[in-house]
Formats: C-alpha cells, structure tokens, sequence
C-alpha cells in the first residue's frame, strides 16, 4: 500500500460518513499512514515556518536535532489531513471549535513514516438538538514507535435527527 | 505596504533576534498584516485538509458559512509564518514545545487581511541556566476587527549565558 503514504485525494462516499450519535466514547480509528518528504519539509517551511531549523541543512547539521526536522505545523496539517482522508466527517461536519492542546513530543524527520490514532474521548449531546461535539484524541507515531504529535481536537457534528428534519444548522 | 500582505522571505538580521532575557511579560508586538488568497486556501486544503467547506465551491455556498471558508490549519500556520518573518525567534529559539489551546472564533475567507498581535504571557527561567520558557499568546483578527483565532504557544529559547558561554543545549 505504498501509495497511501502520499497525500492521496479524498474520495467521499456517504455511506461511511458520521453522524454525531455514531461517534462512540472510547472508539478508535487508524488513519493510513503517511511519508514525510524532504520536499515537503522544504516547501511548507518556506511559506509557513522559515527558521534555521527547518530550512538551512547546515545550520540543522551543527543543532541539537544533527539535520533538518519538520515544521511542527506541518506534523499537524498532515495528521489531519489523514484523518479527512479517512472519510468519517463530510457533510456530518459543522466546525472545528477548536484544539485544546498540542504537544510536539519528538522531531519528525525526512523519510519517516507516521500513523495516526485517532480516539473518542468525549462525546457530549449540545442544547440544539441538530448537532452535537465530539472530541478526539489524536496520537502520531513514527517508524519507531515514538510519539511525535499529542493532540486533542473538537468538532461540532450533525445529528441524525437534523439530517432527518432537515433543520437548518447555525452557529 | 502591499507586499507586505504576501508571504515574504525571511531577512536575518542577528541584532534583532532575541534571547530568553529580552522577552518581558506584557510585551507586545505587532506582524505584518498578510493576505489570505483563494489559492492558497485551496492548495492547502487539498493537501491537508480536503473537507467539502474548504474545497467544493457548490457546497460552501450553500452551507451556514455562504462560501469557502479557510482550513483552521492553515489560518494558524499563516499567523505562525508572520511572526518567525517578525524575525524575534531565530538561532535563540530551541524548540516548541506545544500549544496550550487553539480557538478558530470566526471564518476566514479569501481577500481577508490578517492582523496578528503577540503577547508575552509568561516568562519563565528553568532549571538549565542555558534556556528558558515563554509562552506567547497569539491574537488573529480580520480588517473587520473580529477576532479569527486565539492561541498560545509554549517555546523554549537560549538564554544570554549560554551564548557567552557557548554552553551545549540540550532538551
């Protein structure tokens, strides 16, 4: 399956979408795991992240991290970027709220392949019946099994009842 | 200004990066206002975050945001960008550590102009005399003052003394 280590475009088929009474405490999803590329490392800190660290080999050489690392902005946009991919949101989707922590635990490097778990660690019906907030717990890992990326992340979901109903969602 | 509104390289200029000790609590400072473009939300989105509200022009329109909104992810990478290109954090800077929250508090569109203001809000010495901890409170807002996203972020940089001292820093 060397192709899903690539940013693979997404493809949407409703019937694996979810609603928000699907999303279970405790549930668990594996997302595909990704590469991360040297040109990618390069390219997003251009635009995003310039520092030494992430874009001067020499510099990254003569650091405590002996080469260049990823941005960790970056670590964070690929990992949800994988999760997209795995097509549990769509439509079912209202907003992101918001993260409630990121922790970078270990550099992430050139050619290193990450996987990502995803859990729900809290699932709570809101007072408008049409949608509810979820959030999950994300944890990245590299080739060898350290944890790179801690992450917890809320989002505001459909219900079913509203997509039964039709109702109109706002914020 | 106007090319201010672009992503711009990154000029080093060593007397205008900053050790731990010249980070005050309450300090502000002020980044260049910077354009979010239609293609650069979409480019990103398909790379890491191919949601329907981020790509798929028919859907956004007739979602509750009436048009493509911005990836969270890439509101929060374009405010990061802006504040290395401030060039405060350079060789001084050793790590980040993490985000203690991020708070996505109103769309961003294209044509939007982003104002980021960072805060010194905390400012602490650890027990290697060679660095020290500050956490920035990051405040996104639009040319309508709304205020589009809220972090703080937790970095580790050198301190003066490890640099007369030439001291090895580790994590």
């Amino acid at each position: 399956m060397c192709n899903t280590l690539h940013n693979t475009p997404i493809k949407r088929t409703e019937e694996i979408l979810m609603f928000f009474e699907e999303f279970k405490l405790g549930q668990r999803f594996q997302c595909d795991p990704i590469l991360m590329t040297s040109e990618e490392i390069a390219d997003f800190a251009t635009k995003y992240d310039p520092q030494p660290i992430h874009v001067d080999k020499e510099y990254a050489e003569n650091s405590m991290f002996n080469g260049i690392i990823s941005s960790g902005f970056l670590t964070l946009s690929k990992m949800w970027g994988q999760w997209i991919r795995l097509n549990k949101l769509g439509e079912e989707f209202i907003v992101g709220k918001g993260l409630d922590y990121v922790k970078f635990t270990a550099p992430v490097r050139k050619n290193d392949v990450l996987y990502t778990e995803v859990e729900v660690v809290n699932s709570t019906p809101t007072s408008n019946p049409s949608r509810g907030k979820v959030t999950l717990k994300f944890t990245m890992t590299n080739q060898y099994e350290e944890v790179v990326l801690l992450t917890e992340i809320t989002v505001l979901l459909k219900t079913k009842e509203s997509s039964n109903t039709k109702q109109l969602v706002t914020v």
